[in-house]
């Protein structure tokens, strides 16, 4: 094995997590030109199948801007479980599980998801930048869309 | 301090956390083989006082796979706290906080458990195996099991 | 870059993470003596507006000692997102998501808390302590305190 290179990609991973890390607490804080900016300009968002996948910052914009300026009261993103994986030197793939928590401006009951992200990421001269997020869902409680990406589990449950 | 020797560690418990991960994601998929090949073939898992303590891949397997296929509907456990100590170059041992959701086939409430896993690993072949698994409780919501192996707070409450 | 410094860097973030775990695992398991050890003697801690900030050991001892013996019945304090900044090779800054549950001697209802904490470390002759830790929340269910510290939203929610 090569130290250096197992070195070099221990760092990237840990820069990788930060920028996961970074998106939640962005979101979190409704600052939109923050969240905006993990991404590469032609990233490709899928929040499920209840809402046009987005190509494009300016495409994401819209959608951040009005949840996170006229939708959610607040938010908290939990991710955990993060697995990244490189491919070659300037580009991951990364799963982790995501619980987050909501509470609405328009009064309706605060929502739980019980989730997961899959990214994807791409060096950049500036940095790692998100190229592709999918959030798919095991569970939610009084979560505002009905349909979710599944997680793919096997056996589906009857319910 | 050794350089190499620190590298190492590192890179271990980066492949360790890892086969955490691939235990819920694996789990929360139903995909019963993919869990129980991360198992050594020598085991022990103890879910609990209410579950008899599981010895071998073959006595998992019974278990696994009745809860992934027929009990569960659907499940997300999500691991933070992970602290992995490393006991020589093959073998580990680790602590980390579980916050499991769960919905069932027979329609009963859906669950969540607040707790720990404590694993320990060994270094095979083929890569990490988890050689003993203990689930611990701090609480729980409409769990389906009625007693918990406690986390080993000092001072119990009174409830 | 220097290859040495990086890796004491990733050393250093992986041991300022196991401060942070070992003072959620010895909360919940209501290690008072233990949770005290993990902060430098002049820390600052706030655990919020409704509470005086606490400045030093001592003064923390009283506010923990209470808590985790007369207070909480049990809790379980999961910790994720964690993003650690190094200022230097004695001190550290990090902020972190925490869901925490706990229930009460009392009776009270259980709860739940989706927050923050921010911590700031220095290194000690036997290792790295929390020399300050404040909490902020985004929201919460049956919570014991009624005002927390923000978590800094832009836009704040209407409710």
């Amino acid at each position: 094995m090569n130290d250096a290179r197992s070195l070099r990609q221990l760092l990237d991973k840990d820069l990788i997590q930060d920028v996961i890390h970074a998106y939640c607490l962005h979101f979190d804080r409704a600052e939109v030109e923050e969240v905006l900016a993990l991404f590469t300009p032609d990233a490709v968002v899928d929040y499920g199948p209840d809402v046009p996948t987005m190509t494009g910052r300016d495409a994401l914009a819209t959608m951040v801007r009005r949840g996170l300026e006229e939708f959610f009261a607040a938010t908290s993103h939990h991710v955990s479980n993060v697995t990244i994986e490189l491919d070659g030197p300037d580009a991951a793939r990364s799963l982790c599980h995501l619980y987050a928590w909501h509470s609405y401006r328009d009064g309706r009951p605060e929502s739980e998801l019980w989730g997961q992200y899959r990214h994807e990421f791409r060096r950049m001269p500036e940095g790692w930048k998100i190229s592709r997020l999918v959030l798919s869902a095991a569970g939610a409680r009084n979560f505002h869309r009905d349909r979710m990406h599944p997680i793919g589990r096997r056996t589906p449950g009857v319910r």
